[in-house]
């Protein structure tokens, strides 16, 4: 096989409680992404729709990482990549994850998955470092593992799937813009022990609740009283999307990585689906361009089409 | 029934990487407490082997929490309790939360159970009060519902229980004093942010890994970078039991509360009595009286003896 086409999906990163370690996969969006198999140590990213990309492979998210793999390669290959963008960038929903993450798990295939899983996330990791500047792994692991996933360390990288019972996720993404670096920048260095304390003990819930399919222990644990009150500022009808999809029924939510997007995790299709028109009626209300995903957590990641 | 006998035994508080908000209850050591009923509304408490406890029962950590208890019962009753003490006051191993559940639970089964194990923590927090001047519940939690337990939220009081497989848990009491309220002050109040994120990692990751019990990710995540290098100097040989015990193939342990006691989780009963004799050695060696207890989790948490 000398070419691939992948489906690189949007993943949730921070999980509401679990900033910087919890990541969950959707069903979309999606990035489609051809992989071709070269035949000299080289990587070529080409855009399939005219949308601006760094043409350094060094420098782009899909490039990076195949760098970083070709360097564990003998042969004489390399890779081209053909990237259909359907996942804005600044969207807050993993979009320099699904291309890294799509890229290597592609490249793989066309090597008859000789890299492991974690492998992979180790070279995805650089596309991250080329996006943010830091290698977070809270988007990668969860687009190539599927599912929920605990990045209880990077260094050694240790990921953790993390079962869970059937949820929906209804996601908005309003158009604007929030750079993940500009969303970090406005983090404090320190924060208090004790919303540290309660922070933990929020993690802890909603791990045993998503182990213990125990919803009312999930929506309880949704509380984050460290990052959320700080970045949930730089998003217009946060608030509003939040407590009324509460009130509808909706388990809880917050902010999709470092936003602007908002997720809220549902039981069932109906709930995610009222939520969904009160995301629509908040950003019309504002005049705000706004896109709706209602997915159910993607159990796959990377998905491979033959 | 005018007269119960239950045996309270000790928790471990804290487990590592989960301060303030997680306990595990031991087998042993446990206090042993008659509660008798009596016809007037009042609480009297009485050491069965002249220990010195202070005798207004709003002072004494079996005592405050009856006192609460009355509060909410509308017959002319009260209670006598006799308290034989065997886990020493400041060792680390919940001493005070011991007497306040053996007490309510006492206290509870004299009222045919009419109190939920909930409310029971919600009365025996005012012993942690007393003692410590701050209602914490990571040892009354474990103390009332046995085995390990989460404290997502006291206020309001959130307890979750997490499965576990079969673990052994040795525990080291060096006599030295450490006061809880000490042990806090040295506390920093404010904690750096990748700390934080850090310390969650791997609580997520420990409560995973009990409920997958997956021994290597318990291993893991018994780790904590906030607390333990700051209360660690408060305890001589510390540093030395640790690094032993886990090159023995203990999991992982650390501070039992805020010590001077140490335990330490193996998978085995082997490997629990292997710790125990690095214990002896370690303090034999600094010429320190202590005392080794080999224990298995305790599901059931108070007993009641009939």
């Amino acid at each position: 096989m000398n070419s691939v086409t992948v489906q690189a999906p949007g993943t949730v990163a921070n999980l509401v409680c679990g900033f910087d370690v919890l990541g969950l996969c959707l069903d979309a969006p999606y990035d489609t992404m051809v992989i071709r198999l070269l035949d000299e140590k080289k990587v070529i990213i080409e855009s399939a729709d005219g949308y601006p990309l760094p043409t350094d492979p060094a420098l782009n998210t899909a490039g990076a990482p195949l760098v970083e793999m070709l360097k564990e390669i003998e042969e004489n290959i390399g890779f081209e990549v053909i990237i259909h963008k359907a996942i804005k960038p600044g969207s807050g929903i993993g979009s320099s994850a699904a291309s890294a993450a799509g890229a290597v798990v592609g490249a793989n295939v066309l090597l008859n998955n000789r890299f492991t899983k974690e492998d992979l996330v180790r070279f995805a990791l650089f596309g991250e470092k080329v996006a943010s500047g830091v290698k977070h792994a809270d988007n990668i692991a969860p687009g190539i593992y599927g599912g929920i996933t605990l990045i209880r360390s990077i260094f050694p990288l240790d990921i953790v799937a993390i079962p869970a019972p059937e949820l929906f996720v209804t996601v908005v993404h309003p158009q604007i813009e929030v750079k993940t670096s500009d969303a970090r920048q406005i983090l404090r260095k320190e924060v208090l022990l004790k919303d540290a304390i309660k922070q933990w003990g929020n993690i802890a819930g909603l791990v045993a609740g998503f182990m213990k399919n125990d919803y009312d222990l999930i929506g309880r644990s949704l509380e984050d009283v460290i990052i959320e009150p700080v970045r949930s500022i730089l998003i217009p009808g946060f608030a509003d999307v939040k407590q009324r999809s509460v009130a509808a029924g909706a388990l809880g939510g917050g902010i999709s990585g470092s936003g602007p997007s908002i997720f809220m995790l549902s039981k069932d299709e109906e709930t995610a689906h009222a939520v969904e028109a009160i995301m629509h009626d908040v950003y019309n209300g504002v005049g705000l361009d706004h896109h709706v995903y209602v997915t159910k957590v993607n159990q796959q990641g990377v998905r491979v089409l033959v």
